[in-house]
């Protein structure tokens, strides 16, 4: 143990200068962790583990493979903390799940926050939730319950049950003395809220502002009352930007008749925000979800097999605009040498357009209302890169086959096909989010597909006009 | 105003049901804005952004066009909010700075946080910087010139200077009592500081801790001894990372020698997380900056252009790899109609595999421990997927040209320009991360010329050998 401790931190009298003094898990322990559970030795897992917080316990999960992901837990029992397993997610989570026994997720339930436990219950199968559900006892069973029973994206999921509510005629004296005096208060809270008699929130106060406020004030006199309040079905993502733009530390959670029913912390807005911005970059690259990653090779196939079969269509609509122009390829095969570019170029342009579109879409920074300038500036980005990069090709092409009429055919074709791009870059999104479809989902199908017909099919018919 | 503030909310009786509730920037308001500006009606502006919060004109500053954002500074004058500077980055912030006066800014410095300061002050060139610094009183100018000293992307950069910290050995009441008595406390603040003698943190409370224990209790005996302390010089992106791991409202910064120089807290972190998540998008796509959407046509042009130049390098090699081939090509002509799609299929493959491996080395979900079980992972994948497509595209281009020679090839093509993917996509960014480049910058040339080049020569290769 006395070895352990002084790899995981900073000797007492040292402080920490690096990220690697301060997070404790790294290579050499992961692999440490590993060598013990092939090994099947508990008591080293145990104590190669027992430093580190829940956190980084969950990291070295994820980080293991799948056999010794199920051994660690097998290992560890019921000493596996519970806190561990809100920071996992999809394949691993479901995993860990399927190994630990109903009654150990059971007796972890009760210690997590209502959202905490949802996010639990619903990586399980209905048959075994039930499992799980008969062993909670009834308070905490009917909180999940309701839980779940919001839809999946919804405010109600991110919420927990478990806050501070108070009269606006309470004093801060009042209030401390009640914080002072109940046992059954939420593990974590920033704000305490000012309800009327109908339970309906009225007003806030940071708890910063509770401390430096003497004990007679009443907590109505220093209620923030514009505070921001959620409504229980409103979309994760709409949530996450509130939170994002007015910079809060939690936000009470109302249901249809405006009376307070959860709140909703900075933490769970944080993992909301990065989970957007992910999905956006991997639905552009064409992978259905964040946990691909950490998913099984046959499951990853699969999924990612569904966005291929999109582009081979995509693909072999292009190779049908080729096929049409055959005969001009036999007769000046340059065209085939060159055409890749001209497609290629437009694709690039392209997506470089429509990643900031799609980003811009999800920020609330291009709306309807500056829609139609950003669509001229793009298009006017693509025709200057379009000319720039046109004189550029064109005498690459003119030049590599002696044939200034060729490089002037693709240098026309380079411009016509980069100011397309920025059109499609910035149509399609827009279009789609119109629509009511996520605009980074097809996006990039729609792009590719837009700009290799048109780059193929005008380069290689202008030379169809022009050459023969 | 009646008419508008009814526009702006719900009514007084009724709660918020919609997102649209809550939040009052939407496109008929941006509009209004917009009309008034051009009428040069100051009043109507002031009158409809009154009703709105800081973040909230900042974003309509950030929506409307660069001509109508000078507008509206010069408009609102001195009545401009300085938290609405704080929520705006890149060019927009460098657009208003310019057109404020050195005085204004001046004035509104010792009203932010540190870090908020320094953010302002970063967007200036050194001549307006110093004008501006001369006018801002002698302690907070020290603040910001310390704050810019740090490097760009460091802790300290992140940090503000305002704090509480008290010795162990104080009571509860005596913290709570100096909350009460002192006027200069910053303005949000989530954690109580326990210092030594010499400034060192050694632990923290909660202020809900706090609230809830009575006030004979000595600091010492509930504090949180195991926190995590963050050195000045950390790297922003492993500062976010341990706030999002340990879920944390606020952390201490500490100095070379341990002691106790500024706070980060969670807002910070969080901005930090989704610029990270947002650069690897924009990277991978070849967008160079988050703020190139709200950039000048030029300078957008000009920014981009690089990566287009090194595009035109990956598109000319794969030419030069055709040109080989220009024989084989021009007795089978189909092969130029076919051989877009094996480059294209390999290339979106290797995307997927790229996309998802960036991203788990930026959450630390791969690394040196996993590396080589996720290759192999995503070598099967791309078997698995190159086999199924290749069987498809083989049926497809033997039926299409009635050649099931040409069927047989482009399927072999098709198996090995995918599994090659699965490969490049992963080697290529944990390659780049191991040689310390950020892996998200470069890997899509990297990967397009290698999916491009085997594509096109072992498709061609093949058809070279056994078709002719």
């Amino acid at each position: 143990m006395s070895e352990q401790s002084q790899q995981d931190g900073p000797a007492s009298g040292g402080a920490p200068t690096s990220f690697e003094d301060v997070y404790a898990v790294n290579t050499e322990l992961v692999r440490a962790v590993e060598a013990a559970l092939v090994d099947n030795q508990g008591a080293v897992v145990r104590e190669l583990l027992a430093p580190l917080r829940p956190a980084e316990i969950a990291h070295i999960v994820v980080v293991l493979g799948r056999e010794d992901r199920r051994r660690l837990v097998i290992t560890l029992g019921d000493d596996l903390d519970v806190e561990t397993l809100i920071d996992l997610e999809g394949p691993v989570l479901a995993d860990l799940l399927a190994v630990m026994s109903p009654h150990a997720v059971a007796r972890a339930i009760p210690e997590l926050d209502t959202d905490e436990a949802v996010h639990l219950l619903k990586e399980m199968d209905d048959a075994r939730r039930e499992q799980v559900l008969a062993r909670v006892p009834t308070p905490d069973r009917t909180a999940v319950l309701e839980g779940l029973s919001f839809p999946e994206d919804s405010a109600g999921r991110l919420m927990q049950r478990d806050l501070i509510a108070v009269p606006a005629y309470w004093s801060v004296g009042q209030v401390i003395d009640y914080c002072r005096d109940t046992v059954e208060l939420p593990d974590e809270f920033y704000e305490i809220f000012v309800i009327d008699p109908r339970y309906r929130p009225i007003g806030q106060v940071a708890l910063n502002r509770l401390m430096r406020t003497r004990r007679p004030v009443l907590m109505r006199e220093i209620m923030e009352a514009e505070a921001t309040t959620i409504p229980v079905d409103m979309d994760q993502e709409e949530v996450a930007f509130l939170f994002q733009q007015y910079r809060l530390a939690s936000a009470p959670v109302i249901d249809a008749d405006g009376r307070l029913v959860g709140v909703i912390t900075f933490d769970d807005a944080a993992a909301v925000l990065e989970d957007e911005a992910e999905e956006d970059l991997m639905r552009l690259s064409g992978v259905s979800s964040e946990t691909d990653f950490l998913d099984t090779a046959l499951r990853t196939t699969r999924t990612r097999a569904s966005w291929l079969l999109l582009n081979l269509g995509t693909a072999i609509l292009a190779s049908l605009v080729i096929a049409v122009f055959e005969g001009t390829i036999e007769q000046i095969v340059a065209l085939a040498v060159l055409m890749p570019i001209v497609a290629s170029m437009g694709g690039n342009a392209g997506t470089q357009t429509l990643t900031v579109a799609v980003r811009a879409l999800a920020t609330r920074e291009l709306t309807a209302a500056n829609a139609m300038r950003i669509v001229g500036k793009e298009v006017v980005v693509g025709s200057l890169n379009g000319a720039l990069f046109a004189v550029l090709v064109g005498l690459v092409a003119a030049y590599w086959f002696s044939a200034p009429a060729l490089g002037v055919v693709i240098a026309i074709a380079m411009v016509i096909n980069m100011v397309v791009a920025g059109l499609a870059g910035t149509m399609i999104p827009l279009g789609l989010a119109r629509a009511g479809i996520d605009p980074a989902v097809a996006a990039t199908v729609f792009l590719t597909a837009v700009t290799d017909v048109v780059g193929f099919f005008v380069f290689l018919g202008l030379a169809a006009l022009f050459l023969l």
